[in-house]
């Protein structure tokens, strides 16, 4: 029986570690297809998110079957319980990754990102990918430090996001509003993605310390 | 041990209906905030946000706590997991309703919305706010039909969500584009407060029919 159990409990793992490989690698692709207007990959990236989706029931499906069967308490309740969440979070990730493909097919042929702001994008997308790598691993090592670091490197996530409405406020912005209202939510699917990521991240922390990120992240006191 | 576990039920249905209550009213005065640049009412939102989250954090242990010692299964199992998901949905709503509080905040003593689109976002608010409060209703009593409605109604707010794209993009858009940034953002939030009072709606369908609203919602086929 605790051995089916913890069987179990791993395949729910390796489904959140699949679901966040999948939807890391369609943001990848979501960034390619948004800034070569490639619509080839923007289509393959909105009609794969169904995996993702179907992963999510399926998961929810059998994270629901072990709490009934097996009556997990303490901890492994809990951990069934942040599962649940995390995969929450990891759908709502392929959604965001799913908006920027949209974006990319509704402006092709055009680009809907201006050459300004490639890099900038370009960045954010490539950073989306790595913090959910980054939550990948922190789910297979359960790596408290690694969880921290990755709020930390959600902190260039942040700077960017601001980078990008700089450059929309600036008075030598040229590209029009519909580019302006483009960015401005191409920007935000970037950032609540990444939000998604350290959010998987800060479960495992308080899983594996019953402590929430942000109380062991702060520093201690200076000293006076 | 039944009768104990059917009232810790209902506990956690009224905190629900509790969150889905103040997060309706949150977005209602964060929606007046935004629209007479009302700093004091703003700052009012932002801060009670932390309520929200309370309920949430005290929903969420005990949510577990009955997990742990009641060990329901079948349906009940399914009400206490569905519990928490309609949970981590208010939760996000009160983020949402914060966001657009911020706003006002941020363009104080400027007004955020510029004249001509003052009725639109208005609209959006009052949805906003019905929607949740249809959510808090049908969680009272699960009324599948007054769920599918909610589903219906909707569709206004997607509509009033497309108007101020056409807004947004006509040529004689003349409020510079720090304001379709603005604009664009808030449009956003809106559209999502009322996804996540949809989605709660749908998951008292799935708990009451065993399946999915859109299933529900879909018209028979028609004849030949």
């Amino acid at each position: 029986m605790r051995a089916a159990y913890h069987e179990e409990l791993a395949s729910i793992r390796d489904s959140l570690v699949e679901m966040a490989h999948l939807v890391g690698s369609a943001m990848g692709r979501a960034t390619s297809a948004l800034l070569d207007a490639d619509l080839q990959l923007a289509e393959g990236v909105i009609s794969a998110d169904v995996k993702v989706d179907a992963l999510q029931r399926d998961l929810e499906h059998r994270a629901i079957t072990l709490l009934a069967r097996q009556q997990p308490v303490a901890t492994d309740l809990r951990t069934v319980v942040t599962s649940l969440r995390m995969s929450a979070d990891l759908e709502r990730s392929g959604d965001l990754a799913q908006h920027v493909a949209k974006l990319a097919r509704l402006r092709h042929p055009e680009r809907a990102v201006p050459h300004d702001l490639r890099r900038t994008i370009l960045e954010m997308g490539q950073l989306a990918q790595r913090l959910m790598a980054q939550a990948a691993e922190v789910l297979i090592t359960q790596d408290v430090d690694a969880a921290l670091q990755l709020e930390k490197d959600d902190d260039r996530m942040d700077q960017l996001h601001r980078m990008i409405f700089q450059h929309l406020l600036d008075d030598r912005w040229q590209h029009g509003v519909e580019t302006a209202v483009d960015v401005t939510l191409v920007g935000r699917y970037y950032e609540r993605f990444a939000d998604h990521a350290v959010s998987v991240a800060r479960r495992v922390v308080y899983l594996v310390t019953g402590q929430y990120a942000d109380e062991l992240a702060t520093d201690p006191p200076a000293p006076p």
